[in-house]
Order: C-alpha cells, then structure tokens, then sequence
C-alpha cells in the first residue's frame, strides 16, 4: 500500500482586501502555483488564518480553490472546530465542496482536559462520521496541546486516519513513529526549515507554508531528495532555512504575505488582530528572497 | 464613581439533552438562581462550554437568559473569537439580544504573535465598535495567554472597556493593579478558591462557576466581607475549597454538572470533547456535598 | 500542638565586597534586624544567593549569623544539594553550627525523573538522617519542580518535617492544605506581595526577602492581623507591594540590596551571573522607598 | 581551519558501589570504550550523573579518565557551576588534571535573571579564564534555560569558545546556525535519536548517552555518513531510535546502566534521587538489545 499523501503540499495563504476575503486573488494565486510540482494545496490552515474567519468566507475559499487547482492536485482543508460536533458538521460541508482531505488539529480550550482519552474518543468520533479521510495535525505551539506518539499510533489504525501534519518539527519524534506506523499512513513535515532530515528519516512528504514563497525551492529539494541526491537537498534546505525563518517565525503570516507581493504574486494585508508586517522586515525578506534570486 | 460590577455573579453551565442544548432546562436553572442574591450571570463563559457551540445555540441561550433571568440582574455574555472582526461582529448581536456587557478573552491561536500591541489594538478596536461594555477576560490555563498588568492598566483607560475578570487567581497580580485601575474599573476574580483574598485585596466581586452548586455559600461570603466579618467570610471560603477543587479542577464541567444534578437542578451531560464524569468523581462530589449541607 | 514556625523571618541577603563575601557586613546587618521583632532569618537561601556559594563560605555565613541573632532569633539555613547524600552532608554540616532548621528545596536537575517518588524518597531520606527540622521549600520558578499538595500532605506526617516554605505565592493552593496539615506543621509564604491574604487563609507566617529592606512594614502588617485588625494589615499590604514588585522580581537581588545601602545598611554588589543594578532602576527603587518613608 | 571537535563522544556514566564512586569499575568501562572508534569521552556530563558528586568525586572520576583512556582520545568535563567564580575555579582544576577541554552548561537557577547579557557575560569570562577550550551546552530540558542563536553566534567568536554541545535535538535550530558559525566552531548535537539529520544538516559530531550501551552501532553511522552512504547511515539510526528512547527519555539512567550490566559492563546503581530501574523497564531495555544483537 503506497502512502497516499506524498511530495510537498502548499498551505495557502488567504488573500485579504481590506478586511474581506479576496477569492479573486486567492485564485490567481493558485493559478501561479499551478505551475509548479507541488502534489496540492491546503486551504484554511494556521497559514490560511483559517481560526479568523467566518464559515461563510472559508466555505468561498474552498470552492475557489477546488475550482481553480489543476486536474490531479489535492485540496486538504483545515475543518477543525473546538466540539466534536462542530467538528464533524464543518468536515463535512468541505467534503460536500470537494476537498480530498480534512485537516483536524486537536481542540485545545479545555486543554487540561483533553487527556489521551478525550482526543482519542473525539478524533475516532470525527473519522467515524467525515465523509473524507482524516489528516491530523500536531502544532503544539498554536494549540497548547501535544498529540503524543502512542496516541498517534492508535488512530492510525482507523481506516479514515489517513496522515499526520506534525508542525513541531521534532526529527525525533518522527524517528520514534516512521516504522511503526502502517505501510498506507503518510506523515507529513510541517516545518520549512526540517523538511529534508523528515524525508531521510520516513516522511512521506510536507505541507508548507514557506512554499507560496518559494515553491520552485521546496520542489526541488524533494525531487533531489526522491532521486537520492541527498547532499544536493541538504544543501538547498540550507538555503531556504532563513527565509522560513523570516517569513514563518520573525515576522510571520504578514512577512509570508510580503514576500508574495515582492514576487508579483497576491500576498497583501493580514486581519487582525496579526498586525502588519513593519520596515525593516520588508527589508530583511528582501534580502532573503535575492539571495535566493526569487527577485532581482 | 462606583464599580460597575460588584458581587457574586454566576459563571452558568450550558445545560444539554443528548448532545443538542436543552433551553428549557437552562432557563430552570436561572429560575432557581434569581433566589439568590447574585448580583447577574455569565453566558457562554468557559463553564459554559462556549467554545463547543454554534453562533445560533449561543444566541439562544442568550435570549433564554435576558428573559429567565430576574429584574436587576445582569447578563454578561462571552464574546469572544479569534479575529477583531467576527469578535465586534458576534458582541454586537449579542448587545442587540439585551445583554449588558461583553466579557472578551483574548485571540490565542496566534500565540507568539499576540504581542503587547496586538492585544491593545485587538481590545482597543472591540472596545470602540462594541455597543455594551467590554470586560477583559485573563484565563491563561485555558488560552495560553497572559494579559500582562501593563495591557490592563492602558486598556482600562477606555471608556467602553470597564472590567477584568481574572481567572488564573493570582493574588498577588491583583495586589499590583488594584490601587491603580480607574475608580470605576472592576476587578473579578475567576477563581472559586481565592475570592475573599481577592476582596480583601481590592477586588469588587467574582464570576464563579462553583457558584453554580453552591450560589448560597458564595453569596454569604461576599456579604459577611461587606459587613467587615473578615474571619468569619475566610472561614466560608475554606469550606468551599474542596468542593470548588472537586468540580473546577479535577473533574471539570462534568464533575459541576453533576453537582447541579445532586441537588435537583439540571446539570445533565456534557458535549464531547469533554468526557463524562466517572463514578468516583460522583462519591467525592457526593461527599463534598454533603459536608457543606447541600445534600441530605 | 503549636507550630514552630510563626510570624516574620528575613531571607537574608549575603553581602560581597568585591567577589568575596563580606562576612562583617553580613553580621553588622543582623545587628540591625535585631532591632525588629522579627522571629528569625534564613541564611543560604535563594535571597542570599546560596547556588552561587562554596560551602566554606556558605558555613562562614551560617556561623556569622548565629554569633550575631539575638537570643531566641531562629536560623533557618538552605542546605538543598542535587543528590540525597549530598543533601544530607550538607544539612549535618549546618546542623553542627547550630542551625534551627533546614529548608530544602527539591532536586531539580534531573526534571523528568522527579515523579511523585522519587521526591517522596529524596525527603523522607533527608528527615530521617537531619539532625534538626527539616521545611519543605517550593519555588517553581527557579527550580522548575512543584511540590504538589498531595506529596506535602505525605511528607508533612514524618516527625521531622516541620514546615513549607511556599514561594509561588499561590493562595488556593495554601486553600486547599491548610486544614489538612498536621497542627504543628507551619506553612510559610515566600512571597512580600500576598503574605496577608495568606495569614488569613491559615499560613503562619512569611519568610520575606523583603523584609530585608522593610522590616518594620512587614512585621507591623503581621502585628495588625494577629490582632484581628484585618483591614488595617491589608492595606499595609497593598503598601509593600510596589516595593516588593521592584526588588524581586523586576530588578531581582540587585534591587535589594540597593534598597539596603539606600537605608545604611549594606547591600553592595551580586556575584556574577547576576548583573548589577542599572541605574532606572535605582530611581524607581528610590521613589518606592520614598513612599514608604523609608529615605527621605 | 578544520572543527576540532568531530565525530562520536560517550557521555560517560558514572559507576557507582552502594552510594560510593566505583572508580575501578569507571576505568574498566573506559578500557573497553577504548576498542571502539569514539573520538573522546565527556565525564561529568548530565549522563555522569555530575550534579550528585561531590567536587572531590568528580576529581577522582576526570584522573581515572585521563589515566585509562587510549592515547588520542579526548577528554571533555563538565565543569558548570551557578556562579561565574565557581565555575572558572572547578574548570581551571580540571583543567589541571589535563582535559581537553571543558563543557559548560549555563547558570540556571536565577532563570528569569539568566538574560542574554547575563549568559553573555559569564560566558565571556568564563572563557577568558579557562586554561582549556569552552564548549558552551544548551539542555533546556534540564537547565529550563535555552541558548538562543543569537547568543551563540556571538560567543562563538571568542577565540576559547570552540564547539556548543546541543541536547534539544531541534535540528531547525541547527539550520539556522551552521552555515553563520566560524569555521572551526564544532556544533555536536546530545540526542541519540537525531545525530544522522544533524550531521546532514551541518553538525560535526555528537556526544551521546547511548554510546555507552551501543558504541559499535553509533560510531558505524557516523563512519557511514562520513562516507556518504546517507540512506544505510539513515537505517542504522532508525535501527537506533528505540534503544535509545528507552535508555533515555523512558527509563534514563538506570536504564541506561542496565543496557550496560548487560551486555557485561558495569551500569550498577545510580544516587538516589534517581530511582532504580523497575523490572518492566528491564524487559523492555532486554528487547531492545536483543533487536540490536547486543545480547544474545
């Protein structure tokens, strides 16, 4: 059994005009990302400032994006809410637009209570019920809350449980659970700066952020990587290190955004309450995206 | 200028039937509460699992509460979300639905980006488009979040915003901010196990949840504070510890729910992801209960 | 049974001259603190810098200490080591120089394998081989270890565990213990800004590295609630707290000991890594003393 | 310049009879690490149990060390202590009995006091001072103190500051610091279970708990990678993973002493406050081994 999630995954931004969502934009994007190898796309993210908008908005970003991504690239969308059952009724108006996949991360409010029976019941709960397969998702520093390896490991056995994004970036970790896991279960590095060591030590593949900035990049450094060109990966994920920095850590979602704009592409505003990007990021990513010759 | 909010105000449970919310039931309850001389209610506070329901469930549990809820009382209701725009946008419908003010816990997926001023612009903003009130809301076991002294005493200078209610309990950080807040600014305290020390320090009242199974022994406390009856006030406030311990923090909402149930109120379940209470959650509650006399 | 513990105890600061401790400076402040009815001093504690001492130094201090006290003034000497063995040396060593008690605060080290018993076994051990009472000592935020209640109440039940020094300052958390301790077991609050709400809700008294600076506040706020004049003491309270906030925890030991050469007493240099004080904070320490009447 | 510090470094366990340093039986271990490939040997490190010893045990443990290893291997100790004096004093005697160089973990107990310029600083002198090269040590786990980058690019230029020994295994981190080190500045990462994706990613070497129990396997990826073949160094890491979580993160110390009493070394007991292994963890430790080939 082949793992069905592989190759690198683009997290999508969402476009914004003023504080309304911009579709047209969204979907120019993806025209743009179209060209390049990436295998889908995920809508309503933490990139995607999924936790900021309304349902009405996020269910508009997702028939854009199923309109508007090639034939045989994927849409992955974040369906997380804090109840099971809102949870499970928003999995499945995305699966009635289309999406391939839900990304589920954990709910996180009453985090001294969501024990490894609690996450277990509810994420059963929601694969039992989505109409699509269920990719968890681990980004502890967003949520407060840790999916730990043997709770990993028993919802991999349900047959909706189809992946895990793991945005903690812990190679570790992922050494512990990559020969565990079953032969059809695909787990997926979330962090641009930890891609390749993921690749070399089982992941299947990544869902980025840094690659609607640098898709070409990203790409790359997986096909270098599945050609087993492994020092020629390694070194390209040395160069894309610090613009993920930049754009992921220091100045976040509006610095991602800003390195779009640079490139022609759609990045504009962020809603609050992110604030918008100050000078001297503009600055630092400019650096960074001409060392990469992103921009002249 | 008086404090706006003083005294003992009930944070209430959301009650359920199967997993849809029972409002009948709901508006029992406050039936029973308006016997007590509790100074309002909290809707769709964390005890009342707000995080778990729908925009509509939460309006009608609103609606239930400005109707059950007796002359004088007032209703504050949590409005918050995670963008500045859908958190003006749900406030202002809950401010059409009579309630009279806002109780707003801050953005918290956005963690390391939720700086010093991006909570001052998120809150300045609410405050400025809300049309009730808005009473900040510290709970960092629940949020991640910590409204630092230095935020609330520059959001205090607001007009619109005029009260905090304080949730991690720290007497302490009290001390630092009471003699410095607006004469009309309300300090209450979150916590159902330090709320006379609160007093005694400066605060004008408590939102509790343990209030719900015992509104009677709350609001004692707070009028034998009132009347200088200090010794006699912290003797209540250690009777009340265990079974505020029994139902906040080792049990939870189940474990409140519960105790509402012992006492021919309606506690009824809770909604997944929250699990049930275990049998031997129920002897403790059960003897906590009976030691405070509130069951035979 | 009465507890052994009660009322004021400074948390000595250790005086440096140069790099070297200044062991006639030490012994001229405790002539001055004799001056107030202070209960006792702790020696090698946190305040005193004790990690950063030698254990000769840390023994010439203990001797200094007990020829200046006055009669009946109580030493209390840290003699916390990372191992049991060492641990017990080290507490003997003091015990020999005719410390009153020892306060021992957890091993920290090893962080994940400090469970529930291997504490336990650590201080069991510990008040099995002391020749004098041994007192509990949780300070999290310097140990990174919480003793958690239900491990004080079991440790509270050997004959020669004596006390707890509680520095978190978390007043339910003295709630939850204080009638569940043996009677002659004294809990102390480490912490200047909430040691009245602590006394009410049934500490003992406070050791105070405040009280170094301001003896006489602390020992007359301790003087009014056991004279039941409440209101009184927690107003003098809410007086020290803007001190207190400054030395401990903005500016730290520096600030402390800068509060004393201010009053003509002697303060003097920290011991790297510590830094010295800057001077804004020298101005903000000088205006709190100057509320307090402290300099003129 | 060529790093000077390369390849695979024990983190030697300290031997223990009873509560009594076994100083025959730390040499025989170290005769028998002498047959394997090891570039040197780290004593007193976290794995030596460093914070238990007393400084004439640790004494004793460096000369046993210097006497029994082969010629050609390196000696690195531990030599932190919490105050900058101390430290420069126990690491110039150590140097004195003839290491290599001295390894040195931040002063941690005044943590909210542990600034950057405080780190800086005693840093500084502390490699200003010693007779022998500083390798600076990040293990926040333990320490609850993290060395930013920052920091670490800035010592990194003084000419006695030679390496940093990290044991958060966040191989992200190391991304964003190789490439911007000097030249001959050794980045050695302390976790068993991320060495290979480090090396790939730009570390020099490892030190590393689980050399004692598996020398042959970790100094064979190392050689592996040395030579290229990245994807059977890939395999014999993840062939690692278990042995290594278990010895570790699972059982730690006892069970790492354990792995080594089996295979016909000396582990022995630990000090107390570690406790002993239980018999789960030996049958656990016993499989793992076996899955190794380390025992029959």
């Amino acid at each position: 059994m082949a793992k069905k999630f592989r190759g690198i995954y683009a997290a999508l931004l969402t476009p914004f005009a003023g504080d309304e969502i911009a579709a047209d934009k969204f979907r120019d994007n993806i025209l743009k990302f179209n060209e390049y190898d990436l295998t889908g796309y995920v809508v309503l993210g933490s990139t995607g400032e999924c936790v900021s908008l309304s349902d009405e908005e996020s269910e508009r970003l997702v028939r854009t994006a199923r309109e508007a991504a090639a034939k045989g690239k994927a849409i992955i969308a974040g369906t997380a809410r804090e109840s099971t059952r809102l949870t499970v009724e928003f999995t499945n108006r995305m699966a009635d637009l289309g999406v391939d996949a839900a990304l589920v991360r954990p709910p996180s409010y009453f985090k001294s209570k969501m024990t490894h029976e609690a996450l277990k019941k509810h994420y059963l709960a929601v694969a039992d019920r989505s109409r699509v397969p269920v990719i968890l998702y681990n980004i502890p520093q967003n949520t407060g809350i840790t999916l730990e390896g043997k709770l990993i490991l028993e919802l991999a056995g349900h047959p909706n449980i189809m992946g895990l994004k793991e945005s903690s970036g812990t190679i570790a970790f992922l050494g512990e659970l990559s020969r565990r896991l079953p032969a059809d279960f695909s787990y997926l590095l979330g962090h641009g700066s930890a891609f390749l060591p993921a690749l070399l030590m089982g992941a299947s593949g990544a869902i980025l952020a840094v690659a609607n900035a640098a898709p070409g990049l990203c790409v790359k450094t997986f096909r270098l990587f599945s050609e087993g060109r492994i020092e020629e990966a390694a070194a390209l994920q040395l160069d894309l290190v610090p613009l993920n920095k930049a754009v992921m850590e220091i100045y976040g979602i509006p610095g991602l955004k800003y390195a779009l704009d640079r490139q022609g592409w759609y990045g504009g505003p962020v809603r609050p309450p992110l604030l918008p990007l100050e000078e001297n990021g503009k600055a630092e990513i400019d650096a960074q995206l001409r060392k990469l010759g992103l921009i002249g």
